[in-house]
């Protein structure tokens, strides 16, 4: 199969939906997000920027396997994913706050890029360091008190110790399972991805977070590598 | 400025995400909703048909002028705009409620198609019909109590009487204007929109449920009409 390209598309950072908006809109006051009056101009600024993360491309296809996924249809993706599949997480597990942390927890990419788990020369400690930055960049755009709140949301989300934390990138990760799964292969067979690998890396974090969700979807991915490793 | 075809593009109804999953993986159980043991296999078929709103497209373009934005990536972008606009939300607006309305509240393009707000030859009778008979097939796919509670909140949006719909309605509103703002007019110089038209069709809406965006975003729409009108 010739997929697309498997390298994630890094976005420029020095241009982009906020500057556009300050330049388009004479009326526009520079956001300044330490000054109480201007607090809507710099969730309006912060939001127009977030738009780039749907420039963002993801090494997983659209369900019809026509072009790549990028990185804000698949935040609405898993969002529906925690609304719908609610019943399937733990007692201590808030579904509002999972849904908030899956909407922001991608926005790093449109400085960091997306890095494919299965990707090659993936440097993760360089990884970590350029999502710091651009978490400190991006929730900096928005008034202190909410860019904090923010920040803390997103920081649970990155160290998934708390069980709401933990259900999130359960499906952040089972997401591209099925997406796979439809498309029969897609990045799998463009990474050489073999079972015992996917079972690692991906597995672990789905069954730690929705035991639930691993024992549907195990059978049918090991179905498809006995068919198809 | 040649923009893109402004039509809307209709998707199949009779393929889609959910029949590729259950013939990819032969261990995909028929979902029958009305049987519990099955109930993840609902879901997770519901979810992958969801995934077709990333194929519907919108009027409006990213604010990089690229491309218009389908359906998925907005529905993400408006329920982004709930959570960090929260703090001009009404003192009745529930916005994790809001948020979950944004997450479903197009999901019936994916066999209705997306209709132009300033689009011709809009049949909206014929149109709130098809989205009817679109979230009748869409929310059925789920067990009968979470499809009930699912086409429940998708009618209160729909509806706009409440305050969290009106809120919700007004971010749907006001994010295209954004966008347009940021490409400097983009949908507007293709459907010949005007100031008046604009304020009558859309800004009302937005007042109604946020008065504090529509005076925001208002000054800078009627400027950018001034000059470009």
């Amino acid at each position: 199969m010739s997929g697309p390209d498997p390298e994630p598309t890094p976005t420029a950072t020095t241009t982009g939906g906020a500057a556009a908006l300050a330049q388009a809109t004479p009326g526009f006051p520079a956001p300044d997000p330490h000054t109480p009056q201007d607090a809507l101009s710099a969730r309006m600024a912060f939001l127009a920027e977030a738009d780039r993360l749907k420039t963002v491309l993801r090494a997983s296809l659209l369900s019809d396997g026509s072009r790549r996924e990028n990185s804000g249809e698949h935040s609405w993706h898993v969002a529906l994913y925690a609304l719908v599949l609610a019943d399937h997480a733990g007692p201590e597990v808030d579904i509002d706050r999972v849904i908030r942390m899956l909407l922001i927890h991608d926005l790093v990419e449109i400085d960091a890029g997306d890095h494919p788990i299965h990707g090659h020369n993936h440097d993760a400690a360089a990884q970590e360091l350029a999502e710091r930055a651009a978490a400190t960049r991006l929730f900096g755009m928005l008034p202190p008190a909410q860019g904090a709140a923010l920040r803390a949301l997103w920081d649970e989300f990155e160290a998934a110790e708390t069980p709401s934390a933990q259900f999130a990138k359960s499906l952040d990760r089972v997401q591209p399972v099925v997406q796979n799964l439809v498309v029969d292969g897609g990045p799998w067979e463009r990474f050489g991805v073999t079972w015992d690998k996917l079972a690692q890396r991906v597995g672990r974090p789905i069954a730690r977070g929705a035991p639930a969700l691993w024992d549907w979807v195990a059978p049918r991915v090991r179905a498809w590598f006995d068919r198809n490793g």
